[in-house]
């Protein structure tokens, strides 16, 4: 929006990550650009209503939208004022959205707020960025660094997910995830209308067939879109130290796999891949 | 899981759904295959925890990952019993996944669910199916039928869309959505990780720009990805007709549509597109 202060470099929607890049027999460390991914806190008289994981960038409409899809306003006439937190510290104000309303809309405020503070404080699924990562990292150890997996089973994998993906192949609507082990055994697919459902019914998987913590675990998550904060979540939760991608990585996603110890690879083809982190865990690249 | 009851026909992963079909100059009603989604009832000692939009199929497996993610297991030994709901309805009970848990995590259940009782019932995104459509159409009128579009102008929309995508061409990780007038004016575009964020900021940009109800509402939305029923309730509370999307829709996507009044397309290229649902907002198709 034009009325709103040019925001620092950081907030801008695209972030400089270092990345191995693996083409054919050619091994370069460089830089990648991914898409930024930040935590924007949404907050109604002061007090916060939502966290929402978001591309930094059009935030005051992202904050107007967000509330008309909750229907907490009917439109534009509920929004008395709606702007970016104005604290000095721009790198703090900018991932903070301070909205009051007007009218009927503004007398339903204190009750909403009371019903949707649990919403807030019981959110695990990952919606609350840095504060999450903190709390991940304080309760979860660091994935172990293990035995590492050959190049040549990666490049594989997404052939071997989409074999898989029978439903895909019939409506084109649906994301796949599969696990596999060391020497590229396929353990367990599925598919689902939602991302994070397809990786969930792979771990829950594992969790029916045994009584106790996840063994053998994976070696490898294969997804066959993106990957966001959430899903290196969900690998590091289940203890599976490889994570790899058809497409790109958020930029939290590349955070947060360096603190989980996870060796995060994106653009996984045959003939090239993208390794963000812990590349130790690849052998037959040369790093 | 094998052990588990057959599941009936309007269980399995697939939907037919009615479309119209137009390659090129040849327009036919025919029969599509869309990606089935259906709300899935996790239920902890018998009172829901959280309702998950999901593809049926491999529900158990769903239900303990999704607990794992949560943070309510941390293992199989957490899980006392895992099974759909035994009420002679399958229909109903197929969507239903009933939890036991045992050992220190049991003792933790009444706590939760005291908690997380405000989340499920303040859930006004969408999680909740058919419930949430008989609320939308108790509180939401239908779209009027309005005027009609040409499907000249629809044809361009994703590459004029793609054309405002400037942080996808450089990192590949971002949905796009945008707004556009009858005559393919672009009104809003906007990208973002989250699907549902860039039409929420789309959304949010009329928002913004007003006093009022979004006027002049736009025409289309128009999407980069897949439709699923969020997408859908997004536009209709927004009040924009028509919904264009690049891949496929959900089978409660179609369904939403159909109630809303919207003109859901799917898979539209330069050469060939579906039509859903409200095939007469689209001219020059011969419908």
């Amino acid at each position: 929006m034009s009325d709103e202060p040019a925001p620092p470099e950081s907030l801008t929607p695209i972030r400089s990550v270092p990345v191995t890049r693996v083409a054919g027999e050619a091994v370069s460390r460089t830089m990648d650009v991914a898409a930024a991914e930040e935590p924007l806190d949404v907050r109604l008289h002061g007090r916060s209503f939502a966290v929402i994981m978001r591309t930094p960038g059009e935030d005051r409409a992202l904050a107007a939208g967000f509330l008309l899809s909750e229907r907490i306003i009917r439109s534009a006439d509920d929004i008395g004022a709606i702007e970016h937190c104005r604290h000095p510290d721009q790198r703090r104000a900018h991932h903070v959205v301070d909205v009051y309303l007007c009218g009927g809309a503004a007398e339903c405020v204190p009750g909403m707020l009371d019903k949707r503070r649990q919403v807030i404080a019981n959110s695990s699924c990952g919606v609350c960025g840095r504060a999450t990562i903190d709390e991940l990292r304080a309760d979860v150890e660091p994935l172990a660094v293990g035995p590492p997996i050959d190049v040549e089973v990666i490049r594989q994998l997404p052939d071997r997910l989409r074999e898989h993906q029978s439903t895909f192949s019939k409506t084109g609507g649906l994301h796949g995830a599969a696990a596999f082990a060391l020497d590229g055994t396929l353990l367990a697919a599925a598919e689902d209308v939602g991302r994070h459902n397809a990786v969930d019914k792979v771990i829950g998987s594992f969790l029916l067939d045994t009584t106790g913590p996840i063994d053998p675990t994976p070696a490898v998550l294969q997804v066959s879109g993106r990957v966001s904060f959430e899903i290196v979540q969900k690998a590091w939760l289940a203890g599976i130290p490889i994570l790899s991608a058809i497409s790109a990585p958020t930029s939290l996603a590349v955070d947060l796999a360096n603190e989980a110890g996870i060796t995060l690879l994106g653009f996984v083809r045959e003939r090239s891949l993208n390794i963000y982190t812990h590349a130790s865990r690849i052998a037959g690249v040369g790093v």
